[in-house]
This record gives C-alpha cells, sequence and structure tokens, in this order.
C-alpha cells in the first residue's frame, strides 16, 4: 500500500505536499519523497523512515515551485531500499517525469521484459518505473492526452497515479478503480489525494473521486479530462473500508468511521454475544466496536490502553516478559477487566498471531471469558492490486475452520460478519467493490506469479 | 513532573528500567537517564529526547550490573538543558551517589545558599543535587539509615525519590506523600515506579505504595523500612487522577480510569446536557466522556481522529490554515457531527487557548451547538509541589467568570464539576488530597517564589 | 578528476577497494561509491564525502562478494549532487552493469540526444549512464567483446573506465591515453587502479598499465584483452605529473615525485634566482623545492606549517583577519622568513589569487624579498579531457603579461617552466602528452560547449 | 597534554577561542570545549572529537559575549570520557568559575581526599575540578587575587591554567613553569595561548610569556599581576620542543623549528652517517633531518609521502597486508629508497614498535641500509607532569641496550643525540628545563602513584 499527494498551483506546493503526506502517513511508514517544480527545475527530497524524520523546514524550503507531487511508501518484507523510493523521477528529451504511484500492475513483468530486449536499462523494481518508460517509447514529446491515453491502456491491474511532466500535474485511476484517489481545491490550487483526510489538514475543500477509467491534466488552463474505455464493473478495494483507511476519511464517496460503525452494528446483529462488556483493539476496532456495543446494548468499556510512544524494536529483556510485543504497544486495565465476559470488536484477522498474544494478555489480566466478533469474512485469498497480504500459506482463514481459529487465538467464542452483511453495511451493490480477498473470486485475470518477487531475487 | 523506577536484583536492571522509563514517558518527555551499578563500577547513559530515541541496544548492554535506576523529565519552559538531565551523579569518598526525583522542594533555594557559604559548588539547577550536598555533608560514610533520616528531615515539599548509594537501592516519599511510587517485585528482583503501569510492562508484581514518610532500603539482605516523623494530614496530588498519570495506572491505590469514568458520572449528574452526542478531546479526555455517556445515556462518539505520528513542528505554509496546530494533532469527522448538538467532555482547562481552537475546527466541521463539561473545578491557583502549571498570570480561571470564559471559548454552554463532587467520585475524604490548585489552600507553607526560576535566572 | 578502482577475484574486493579508494582520495573528495558482485547479488554503498566518513565495518562487511569497484569524484560547482555519484548501476535483462568513469567525453551530448529521441530515460548527468545506454541498446545480451567495443568506437575524448558486467571485471582506455589506469596483482586476485599508490596500499603489485586503447575482461578465466583502432598519437595528461597525481605514484611508467623534482632542477637552471631560501608551497610543491634548492644550492627551507585539521569551512571573525583562508591552512614561521630573500617554488597559477594572499602572508612575517618560480608554463586554454580548470575567462595568464601577474601577485620577480623545458625534464617527446592548456592545441576536434554545462542547465 | 586558550575584551570572544583550538588541536584530539561570558550568563558548547567537527556557526554564534575560553584535550587510555571533558564549570554562590588546565597535579589525590572528608562531591576524575573546590572552599566570594594564591600555592606539580572567575580571564603558570603559557593582545582584547601559532592565526601580536610562578587577572581593567613564591630553579617540559608544539609555535620564548633544526645538526656532528640520502618521517621529523642534512650535506629527500585523508580505524583486510597501520598513513617511494644507504632522522623513540613497521616498509621498497639518528637521548622515565608516556613498562629505552633496540627496530645503526647535546642545541643551561624523561632526576618530588589511575579505577 501507499499513499499519494499532489499540488498545482500554490507556492506552498511542497509544504502543503509534505502536510498532505503526514496526513497519508498510516498508507506508508516506510520511506517518503516529494519533488517540486519550479520553472523547469526539478527539486527532489527522499528518504527511509517517516515523513516527520524525513523533512525539516531548510529541505522543504529547497523544494521550490508551485507544483508538487509525494509519495509515502508501505513496508513489505524484502523490497524495502533506498531505490526503491517513490516519486520515481526521470530526465527524458530535456524534460523531466515524476510519478507516485499506489496500486499493483499485474503485467508489469511481461512489459519490462519487451522494453529491456529493446534496450532499456533499469534502476528499480518498481512499476512506476515501467509506465515512465513506457511513456518515454512513445511518440510525442509532450506526453499529451494522446500519448498517455495509449500508454495507460496498456496496463492491467490497479492503478491509481499522481504525475508531473514538465510542470504539468496529472492524476489518473485504472479503469476498475482498485485504490482511491480525489481531487480538492485550496484556493486556485488543485490537489490530488489518496484519501480526504489529507485535504482536511490543509483546509482544501473536497470536490470529487477522481473517476474509474479517468486522467486529469491540471496546468495553467485549468483541469482538462480524458477517460479509458470503460470497463462494465468497478472493483473498489474493500478493505480500505474495513482497515487501510483513516476513520475521518471518505474514500469512495463514504466516510470510514460511519461505514466502520455500521460493519459493528450488522455484526451485532448477526452475532450476538452474552457478554459484560464490548472492547476494541484500539485503535483500529474502534469504531466497529462502538456500533456493536450500540446495537447490542452492552457497555463500551476501554479494556486496554495503548502507548503513544511506541517506536523502534524493544529489547527483550533475557528474564521472560510473556507477550512482550503486544505489551509495548498495548496494557491491559485490570480493574475493568476482572471477572468480566469480555467481547473483543477486531476488524479482520491475518495470521491469528497478533490476537492470540493479545487474548493471553487480556486472560491474565482477569477477564473470565473472552469471545470475538471480526467486522468481515475470513480472509482466504492473497491480493494482487496493492494490499500486502501474506501468501495464503501464510494466511490462518484457508488453512483452519473458524472452530480451530477460535481455539488457536484462545477463545471462548469467535464469530465473523458475513460476505452480505459486510456489502448491506457498506449499502452497495457487491459488483462495485473488489472482495476477491474474502471469496477467491478477482475482478481480473490474476498474475501467475507477482513481478515484484522475480525482480527482487534478481537483485 | 517527572517520572521515576529503580530496580535491585535482576542481572537485566538496565533493560527493566529501560522499559520502566519507557512506560513512564507520559510524565516527561524532555529527557531521560539510566544509572546502572556493577561491583562498585558505575555507568550512565543520558540524553534530551524520548525514550526509544536514546537507548539502543549497544548503550543498554554497556549499562551492566544488577542495580539501575532511571528518570524521565518534563519540558519546562527555559530550564530544558542537557545538565539538568537526571538522574543526578556525584562521587563522593570514593563512592557513587545517584538520585532520581519526582516533586518540588519548597526550601530548595535556602538549603543551597547555605551549602555554597560554605564552599559547595553545584553543577545544576535541581533539586536532587541538592539533596546529594546534604548527604555528602553528613557525618557517616556510608549513607545509612540515620544519614538518610536526618538529611530528608530538611527538605520541605513534595518528593518521591529513587537513589542509588553504593549498589543499595532507596526510595522515599515525602511524609504528605505529593507524588506517588510504589513497589513491586519480579521474581527475586525489587522495582520501584512512579505508576504500577511501569509494572505492567516488565511483569512485575504491584506489592504496595511507599508509604507518605517511609524510606525502603533494598540491598542483598532485602528490603527494610525506616519512617520520618509522621504528619497529621496527607496530600496526594490530585491532579495525577485528573490528568497526568496514565488510565491504566494505579496510583494512590486506585485506577485512574475508573476513577476519571466516575468523574464523568459524577459530571453528567451535576451538570446534564441536551445534546445529541457526546465525544471526548482525545485521548485524555475518553474515560470521563465515557463515564459521562453512560450516566447521562446520551451516544459516545469519536468526533475527532487523532494522528499517531504527531512529531516535531510542523511548519505552517504561507497559505493561510486555520487552528493549523489543531488540525496536525485532531481531525473531525464531519459525518459525525454534522448538525448535532456535540457535547465535549474535557478533563481541565488551563489557558483556555487549546480548547478555543479545537471548538472553532468542530463549528467549522458543521456542529450545530457546543457545550462542554469539565471533570474538575475551574483551576484558580499555582502549584509548588511539581505540576508544572503556568502562573496565576497565565491560569484563565483566577480572572474570568465562568461565563466570560464559555465565551472566550467559543460555546454554547460549559459547566465544571464542583469540588466536592471531585471529592466523592474519587471516593476520598478531603484531607487526603492535596486540592490547591482548585481552592487556592496549601498544605504546607508556600514559598514565595520558586527557587527554579531564580536559580535559572542567575545561570 | 576522479579515481577509479576495481578488484576481480578477493574474497575481501570490498575491502580493498574502499582502501583503494582511500589511496585515490586526492582524485575527488566530494563523494564516493563501491559496488560488489556477490553470486549475481549486486550490492552498493556510496554517499556525498570522503571515503573515511562514508564507509564502516558493518557496510563493508554487508559488500559480499568477490568482485568489486569503486569511484571517488572531484567537486567541480554545480554539478554536486547525490544522483551523480558513481559508480553508476543499472539493471538490464536480468543482470547488471557498474561503471565507473575518469575522464569527460566530447561527444556526450549528442550521444545523449539521439538515445533520447529513441526513447531513453536518464537519471543522471553522467557520461557514464550514456556508456550504459549504448551498451543496452547494443544486441548481444553478455556485453561480450564485439559489443563492448562497437560501443567504445563511438565514444569521442577521453576516458579511463573500470565495469563490472554480470560478475566480469572490464577495464578500458581511450586510444589516446589520456587519462592513467593501471593493472595490478594481489595473490590471484586482479586489481585495476588509477594510481599505483593504490596497489602500493594493499601490497598489490604492479604489473603494468592498460595501454591506450586496450580493453581488459577479467573473470574466472583470467585475463583476455582486446584493442581499439590505434591513433598516431598518444595524449597522456601532463597535469597528472604536474599536479594531480600523488607523488609516491608512478603514472604514464614514471615515478611523479622523481618527475616533480627534475621539473624544479630544470627550472633552476632556466630561471636561476639570487636569494636566501628556496621554501615549497606545502604540500604540493615540495618535490620542485627539493629540486630546484639541490641544483641552485640555495638552503631549502619550511618557511610554512601546514595544519593537518582543516576540515570545514571556518567562520570567520567580525574582527577582521586579513588573508584569514591562508592562515587557516599554513602559518608562516616567522623566524625562518626574517629579513630574508625568498623564493618560492609553485607547481601551477591557475588565478592567482591564494599565491597573492600565501605572498602577502609571508611579506607579513618578514620576508625582504619574495620571488616565484612556477614549474610548468603558463595555463592558456581550458580543459575538456577532465582536469576541472575554470574557463578562459577565470584564468589568469590568458588575459595578463608574466609581469602583470608578478605585480597581482605582489611578487619581486616571477618566472614560469618553459614547455620545451618542461617535457625535457619529464624526458618525453612532445606528441605523447597532452599539453593543451599550456598551448592551446587539442588532440582531438574541441567540442563546442561541455556537455556537463547544458545537462546542468536543464536539470 | 591539552591545550588551553582564553580571549578577554573581543566580541568574537567564542569565535576567537574556537580558532585558536583548531591551531592547538596537535596538543588534544580527543575533546574540546568553549566557555563564554555574556553580562552574567554563561554559555558552553563541547564534545568529544576534534575542533573542527564539534563546533559550526550555529553553535558559535550562540556562545555569545566577549570573554571566553577553551580547552582541547590528548587522548589518554581508559581515561577518555564525556564528563571529562574541559574546561570545567560550576555554579558557586550565584557566579560561575570555569577553568581550562594544562598540566600534572601531583598532590591531586591527597587534596580530594581532604576535601571529601568535608562533604565535596566530586564529577569527575580532572584535577581542574579539584581547583575549583580549593577556591570555592576559600573564603572571600570574589576569588580576588588573595584567594586565588591561597589556593595555587596548595597545589604541587604542573599546571597552566587559563580561568575565568564571573566575566575575569586569569591566566597562571606554576613556579617551574612546566607548561607553556603566552599573553597576546588582538586590538584592545587580550588573549592567552599555550601557544604562539594559535595568536598567530587570529592575528594577535604576541606580548610575553606568563612568567613561572605568575598570576594575570584581566577584566575591564586591564591586566593586573602577582606573583608566587619564587623557586630557585625553573623546570620547562624539554619535550615540547622536542615532539609536541608544533614548528611554527614559539615556546619558552624560542622558536621550535629552529630548535628542531639545530638538534639536528648537533645529531649530525655527534652521529654522522656514511649515507646516500637523509629522510624524515613525515611530519614530526621533517625539522630535525633537514638540520641533519645541512650539516651532514648528504641529499635531503621526501622518502615516504603522507595521506593526508588519514581518519578512524581502517579495517584491515582478512588478506593480510604487512604493517598495514604504516602503509596507510605513509607510503615509500620506491624511486627514492631503491638500493640506497638511507638515513631516518627521528624526533624520539618511545615503544620502538612504529619505527619498527616503518623500517621493515622502507626495506621492502628496496632500500639498502637504513640507519636511525634520534635528535633526543633515550626515554628512560616515565612523566609525572602531563606528558602521556607510557609507564617504565612500556618504555623501550629501560629494559633495552642501544644494540638491542637497533636489532629490535631492524636498524644498520641507531645513535641518540646526547643529553649535553641537546641542551646545547637548546641553548639553555640544564636548570632551565625538565629533562627528567631522559635523566630520572625529578625537578620536585614525585608522587608514588598517578592519581588518575587511582580516581579512574573507582570510577
Amino acid at each position: 500500500m501507499c499513499g499519494i499527494f499532489g499540488v498545482y498551483g500554490s507556492k506552498d506546493a511542497a509544504l502543503l505536499t509534505h502536510l498532505g503526506l503526514y496526513a497519508l502517513q498510516h498508507r506508508g511508514e516506510e520511506s517518503a519523497g516529494i519533488i517540486a517544480y519550479d520553472s523547469k527545475k526539478i527539486r527532489q527530497c527522499q528518504g527511509m523512515g517517516l515523513v516527520n524524520d524525513l523533512f525539516d523546514q531548510k529541505s522543504l524550503k529547497s523544494l521550490r515551485g508551485n507544483v508538487a507531487l509525494g509519495h509515502v511508501r508501505y513496508s513489505t518484507t524484502g523490497s524495502s531500499s533506498i531505490e526503491n523510493i517513490q516519486p520515481f523521477l526521470a530526465k527524458h528529451k530535456g524534460g523531466h517525469i515524476a510519478i507516485a504511484h499506489n496500486g499493483n500492475l499485474t503485467n508489469a513483468l511481461k512489459l519490462r521484459r519487451e522494453m529491456e530486449k529493446e534496450g532499456s536499462i533499469f534502476q528499480t523494481t518498481m512499476d512506476s518505473e515501467i509506465i515512465v518508460h513506457l511513456l518515454a517509447r512513445s511518440s510525442g514529446r509532450d506526453c499529451k492526452k494522446t500519448t498517455l491515453l495509449a500508454t495507460l491502456q496498456r496496463l492491467e491491474g490497479a492503478y491509481s497515479l499522481v504525475m508531473m511532466v514538465d510542470g504539468m500535474l496529472i492524476g489518473a485511476r485504472d479503469p476498475y478503480g482498485f485504490r482511491p484517489l480525489c481531487i480538492g481545491r485550496l484556493g486556485q490550487a488543485y490537489v490530488l489525494a489518496s484519501e480526504t483526510c489529507a485535504l482536511d489538514l490543509i483546509h482544501a475543500k473536497y470536490i470529487r473521486d477522481i473517476e474509474p477509467g479517468e486522467i486529469v491534466f491540471i496546468d495553467k488552463d485549468g483541469l482538462r479530462r480524458a477517460n479509458l474505455p470503460k470497463k462494465d464493473k468497478r472493483a473498489f478495494c474493500i478493505f480500505e473500508h474495513i482497515y487501510f483507511a483513516r476513520p475521518d476519511s471518505s474514500v469512495f464517496e463514504k466516510n470510514v468511521y460511519m461505514i466502520r460503525k455500521q460493519l459493528g452494528r450488522q455484526l451485532a446483529k448477526e452475532a450476538p454475544a452474552d457478554c459484560d462488556i464490548v472492547m476494541p483493539i484500539p485503535d483500529s476496532g474502534n469504531s466497529a466496536a462502538l456500533g456493536f456495543a450500540e446495537e447490542s446494548k452492552i457497555p463500551f468499556e476501554v479494556g486496554m490502553i495503548r502507548n503513544h510512544y511506541v517506536g523502534r524494536t524493544f529489547i527483550q529483556p533475557s528474564q521472560h516478559i510473556r507477550d512482550f510485543k503486544v505489551k509495548v504497544k498495548l496494557n491491559p486495565i485490570r480493574e475493568v477487566l476482572k471477572g468480566k465476559r469480555v467481547l473483543i470488536v477486531e476488524d479482520s484477522i491475518v495470521r491469528g498471531t497478533t490476537s492470540r498474544s493479545r487474548v493471553k494478555t487480556l486472560r491474565e489480566a482477569g477477564a473470565k471469558e473472552i469471545h470475538m466478533r471480526v467486522s468481515c469474512p475470513p480472509i482466504i485469498s492473497p491480493c494482487y492490486y496493492g494490499i500486502d497480504f501474506p501468501t495464503t500459506k501464510e494466511l490462518i482463514a484457508p488453512k483452519k475452520t473458524i472452530r480451530q481459529i477460535r481455539d488457536f487465538i484462545g477463545l471462548n467464542s469467535l464469530k465473523y460478519l458475513s460476505l452480505d452483511g459486510m456489502l448491506k453495511a457498506i449499502g452497495s451493490p457487491k459488483r462495485e467493490f473488489c472482495t476477491a480477498c474474502f471469496s477467491g473470486v478477482y475482478p481480473t485475470k490474476p498474475p501467475k506469479r507477482l513481478s515484484k518477487d522475480i525482480l527482487e531475487k534478481e537483485n
């Protein structure tokens, strides 16, 4: 996963991009980069780490110009390296192309092999570099509308893009609309962002989402649009609502907090429980737990306190501390839990190991019974469109029955939200959302292997 | 304010101290230090910043020994400097004295002036250095019981201390018991900590609080105790419960989260409101808001989302962003607030300026009415015992009526919890707690001026 | 100017490269990089600054493999940036090409424009990237002999190269042989280096120079060679002997210290002076001054002491210190200079401003007369082959007579070595060396403008 | 060994001190510190490392005020720690005492034990802290003349001091004058410095040395002086001239370079050799080698080139490089050495191990014979006055005959300068200089053990 952001038409372009990336930090904590454009001069600042640590007053001041774009990158095992920091920047025929990409192309390897055969050299293993090469090989000098349309039609899979070509800002979304991307305005300036929370922070006004298959070109003449050929369905990533996006954001035109509360309410209807308290696992389960508590009338309590100072890895003392990793982040409140029948609302279960540790910690703090309700169905299939799910091998749901998972985690009961219940809560027809991770039914032909894995092995 | 921690009898002493300080980080974010003792060798590691950034595997490994103590320090304006990092360490007659102090001596300046007259030189402006000088000037070589008792009897004001004298760990609390300090055990090891949350993290078992006026000596022969002359009352700092301590801690033998919920319930009884939703200001008002919502039956909602990545100061873009400081930390959820009558529960109001910005932000997000309920009485007097309240000049409550404060903050209504209601919720007789900041009635004679201010001017 | 280094066949390849670059540090202080190859894995470490500060035990250990190459880069105004650090590395058809380049191509811009037209994108403004693109566009997959020969034949200007293609180490020198490059052996390993001092440090044995127009391929089958079409003359850079190379190196098969002493002797014959002492400007003029003193029988004295701790720029106090920059580096010894007729031997004069400050400093220290002898002719033309001479505009010799230069610097007398005298001292026929900077006669057609300047403006 | 520096009366006081310390860097590379005084405010900046790396524009700007003092500290094994960085600063009776010390007290431990008995606590193991405690315990508030005289009379051993007491700058030298300290003027400002090279750099004019036993007080009323009781002899450290001071400095009123050349000439007279070339070990033997060459008429050559980029420790490759440490610093020039009878002039031999490695390196480079002449007598006794000589156990001269040393180092011949010859060359009567390290005759009663060692063990 990644977060992307762009600004056209503000003398604070880089400063605003910095704030936008800060608001999108949850979409990628591994690395970040900003590129700014100032009368044909390109300036760039990037690094491994959090937005807050990478940029300072001096570096932001140096990123002059009224066009800028930025990117935050998620840490996936193995591929975290300096050369893969985005936005990707290249020089071409006396100009520049910069690109920030969120999503995953399913034909990346095929495209790359074709171009290598013709003599292209690659610096990184990123999809965004492939897109730049395709653009550079197209005929036109200017990356105008036709060139870009032709290039994007060769791409398969998920992409939300923010690009900068010689001072023009471009936003694009694949025809299925897997990943979100929205347009905002701040005075005369245009803003593009993965989520609306980034607009909120800079007081920009949300205008609309970029539509699936839409490309917007923003320059001194304003915003123009073009469209890729239409698909007969959409494939919004439902996991954005369930887990990934910030609760104060709207994605796919709906507020995430409200959706999550609704998921919690639906869950309470489908899978009620006779308990004394409802508690979330902070902070991801907060909203659904509130919904569950409201619907079930069971009191909502804060059973665990999150430590806000969590940073680097901690050194485990030799004197064994059980479930050390949980405790460093979350401390149970004994007085709340003691002797209680506790219902935990979780947003999702991936491997189950984290839940297991937490449940142990809660039991040690005195909980009498522990029940879990999960606000989405079991995750049974990998994602090829950008969510970093482990391979099937590492997912717990494809390998165990719900009863086995319950025992693995150490629960008195465990229930999941149904696929239909989930869609009902979200209030959308099935064909608008990609639910492949829950159903195994993919909206596009999945690749045999992820190109990322192959390319990284070559590295 | 500060947090203190000590371990005796574990080969992981420094590692455990590191974790203890991490759990106590909320008590002081400015600087931290750890001192460890290993067969007559003292090793020390310290610096400005957060625990997580200051210590790493290498530095912790180097802090060998099975006795250690540590300190986190709060940032008060002007006095934040490297030389004032605690624990304070001194060499004396071939041995070492290390001391970590939480609280504020009211006769510090007088004691210091006396010793300077006799030729003592000072490195810092800290109370803990004064205590070390007093000890060094005492007759005995060993800082045994009598020496220490004599020394502590010369101190006035608030002090919870963790000390290390030639490998012995010592804990002490002033006769009024202003600041908390508790004893835990981890296997054969003893642990001293400001709050129980620090014991929880390392899986140490809470044994009891050190009593007001009690001194405990811990060495290879176990724990012995001594007592300073008794006072006729106690003066536990009520602000620990209201704001300062972590909700998962117990201080003065009561769980903070439960107390805060109770304060919220009492507040709902005393000052009900006809509203659509109850919301906290995350995270400090969470517990009281839950209590208020439960008692009032008004739905509890999360109206603002906290950004967990808050770090350094941000650079405000020239393009004016209203209430920038609020938005960087908290983003309102428009869909929750729009058209609603909102009741905010705050734990306390000091200057009122932060509340004012937040209320503005909520109004801009669409709230129809905004009411505020505060889970303590108005703060009208400065604290001489260690809470960093601004001087009377900067407090809003001594200068304005509640109606004026309401208008300053921009509220539809504002009500505070009563002093009696507060004590009732806490379930303690008045004479157990220091409520000087709410009543102006001090448990000890207050100093004319704070020695800190005088000494820092001299610097 | 730059320094290049490569190793094939040692398990310490990166460590040895690190030492090699350290020995070549005088050829480029701006940035450095090392790339190592280990069974198809490429690892890279680089940065701005000195070799000693960039690499540590941890980074060198991580650069596993028995093939490595490295580069140190000179700081030329404007182009000092992170993306221009060498060696340049690219991925191509599942393999890697790494290249370290010393010299300057005179047809770089033309080649680049051609490839951009065909869709190539560029990351940097470096010549080495152009060479990699040329190679990638060639037909063969393997960068075998024919491909490489064809590619190098398209290059014009000066290049000494160390390359690594999928684990094979390649060295090459342009047909004129502008820049040095030699071969050494360390046990079974092969070593390539700009100067022999890099071989000395690692105890490698000097074998021979790579010949002008020669390419050597080193892999598990040993060393093979190929040759570009011959040119009718050579064009060794005479400035390597006069100023650039280290005195303990041999370049173009002659020891630099001995050559410089010989230049000093020849200078004493051509331009004697009636003085009391001969002194160098440390350290560059040391060797020539010793030669001058020997020939002239005038005592050699150290009139200025060099400060070995020179680092960052110093802050000039407001209280004006005359010739501050000189004094920070060199302090005159009053007792040596007082009342003396001093003869300074300089290796070369570029702008004349530094000499001017030094002469002033010596006069203030009491020198009665100051004479200067320069161990090369006046520099009247820019260099297109890699020496970073300022443009004609900034050189003093094209604009002033020797008498005017003498007065500008503030000397009692000034004399230069003659072109013929210089060649005689070096003991080589004119057609072996490029003397364009002294004569304006270039061995190849010079470009209208340097591509570097054009490309950097575009950036 | 250490270097000390102070300025009174310049608004650039800290900047000038920074430059002064930079010029004195050779006297101590381990740590450095500067303290500045500005209308009762004291500011301090210090750290481990070189002057150039520790201070930058920002830190120097912050050190406001027109009085400043500074210190560079030598790295002696074991005691290199942050708390021992000088100048030492203490607060006392509302004022400040700062002190920078060069030398070694022989009664430090005794004084410290006395004060500890009376209740003083110590932060460091430094002599300077002892002096501050003595001052603080004296009656007067002002550290006026009488107080200071009384305090200094209690000190035994070597001390050159620069102090700052509430804005007054004080310089003092022990009655034997072991360590140098001189006075300069820069406009209206006064400057104190260990060596004159520090005056030169800032264009200050050398006025005179502070005399043995003299104290100077500098404030707004100018310079006043006082004197400790006279001793019947002086004990200038002869090692300053032989090795320690910079050649461009004058210490004890004589230029070091001239003295060293004279030592070389005397050596050539006492111990001639039939050789082809004379060479120094750069850079310490340069001056004596020039003197030897002049007197002996044997040509002076540079046989080894020093690498100016020497920094951190290097990682030795596993592929064994003989005498790696030598080669990293010094590279022999084969063309100079091959087949030659080489005479090396060394300033001194301590352990002999370094010389041994260098001689091996020279032999491998082809030298036919290698002879060594040393410009001082054999070092047979430890120094208690501040030169960091290893204990007798580690010195080579007390344990081996000259013939054995010759064989250990691997020389064809080895000769030392005689004690009388040394004093003759320096042109001073024996009773002016301390020659204890050569003769074992100490000018004052030596301590049984060095207090430093005892105190550090306690730490």
